[in-house]
């Protein structure tokens, strides 16, 4: 894999994936981490500092205005190659919970981080991922191509949902297990293969101290995951560790 | 039944889904039918005119700051016996195809009316839900009780998506879905059920002149399927002959 682009890298599973990737046997030639705020995202930039591979690029992904001009800062970077692999990560959990709780601002905001972003940051970055796989053509499908993958949760299962409750959090990781299914359509005829990939209950602010699974733990698998990805996974709902999850 | 609301009747499925339930054997007592503009609702006022037992409503649905005073004005017609069935129907379908002519406005609309609408309703309407459900506390789980119905549409369907595409309406009826799964888990305690139902193909604006299904045919068969709803099929995704829909 020659480059690939994570959003929501200043902490979580976004810096933790970037250290994942930074550490492979043979890592890509160009990592590319998103922050929204450059100033607090001291650890991504002390990572710069010893990784030259690594590149942190600054934009607040509610900002849909500004993506055109984002994915001309990443083609400087990966020039002619084009980008092999968007891993759309950054996302948000408001804690309205049962029915009677939910507000329509918390629908509406969680939709716009968690669907909206990662459907334009795509569709901008198309060309540089059609780029990848044509400059890889002789590749099979998968990250060494063009890949997409979305950061979805069990909680978007719709199939395993057994405790109810969290419609912001819910509708918004059903809605982009949906536009994940479309994409891998949408796409394959060029070259760029999309998944939908569930973290597993990880030790975030968003999954609490009680989580199983250690930070480090989630996104080592999570990239094995990445890097073993192939044709019979385009359009899948896959955990961590590769698993296949019901929609 | 002794009382049912339908949103978004002034044509289309709405209106269909009215006239069905009108011309039900044993009509419901009260026929609950809103539309965005009264006005523009010639066919549901003569309607209106016929039959005593349909209350035409205007809201708009966008105004989510409206629906407690909705709700007054929903109890003043059903009073003590509560609302045995709320059916969300209102929704939109953008133009926007393929990804790369996704507008960001055209999913944000359309969650709006597709899936906050709906929730936001739902949170508004359950007190008098729950009031027909204590009310028919001995009536078994389904409409003589308490029953949310969700027009969802098989686009809706991550699995059975094999044409991609879509991306505003697919995601908001998959959310749509997702919400549905959880009102049914949140709100079972209380004797109150809810399904997604697609309509089939139907020849309405949406569906267009080559569907094969009639306004008629099709809502007929969603009348005799809300009719039989049954613990069984709480949380379901069931199409309008009551046949389920893998989500």
């Amino acid at each position: 894999m020659n480059s690939i682009l994570i959003t929501g890298c200043n902490r979580g599973l976004g810096l933790g994936l970037i250290k994942s990737f930074l550490k492979l046997p043979t890592p890509p030639r160009h990592v590319i981490a998103t922050c929204r705020n450059l100033q607090q995202a001291e650890e991504l930039k002390s990572l710069a500092e010893q990784h030259s591979n690594l590149h942190v690029l600054q934009i607040d992904l509610k900002a849909i205005d500004q993506y055109e001009n984002f994915a001309k800062e990443v083609e400087t970077i990966v020039q002619d190659n084009g980008l092999n692999v968007l891993f759309n990560n950054a996302g948000v959990s408001p804690k309205s919970t049962r029915l009677n709780f939910t507000k329509s601002e918390d629908l509406t905001d969680t939709f716009m981080t968690n669907v909206v972003a990662p459907i334009m940051l795509t569709k901008a970055l198309v060309p540089l991922l059609k780029q990848a796989a044509e400059a890889n053509a002789s590749a099979p499908i998968g990250p060494t191509k063009a890949c997409i993958v979305n950061m979805s949760s069990i909680l978007g299962s719709i199939e395993a949902n057994s405790d109810g409750g969290l419609y912001a959090y819910r509708t918004s990781k059903s809605a982009l297990n949906s536009a994940t299914k479309s994409m891998s359509i949408d796409l394959k005829g060029n070259g760029i293969m999309a998944v939908a990939l569930h973290p597993g209950w990880v030790r975030t602010d968003m999954g609490g101290s009680k989580a199983p699974l250690s930070v480090e733990q989630s996104c080592a698998k999570m990239v094995q995951t990445v890097m073993g990805l192939g044709e019979k996974q385009n359009g899948a709902f896959l955990q961590y560790d590769g698993k296949g999850l019901p929609w």
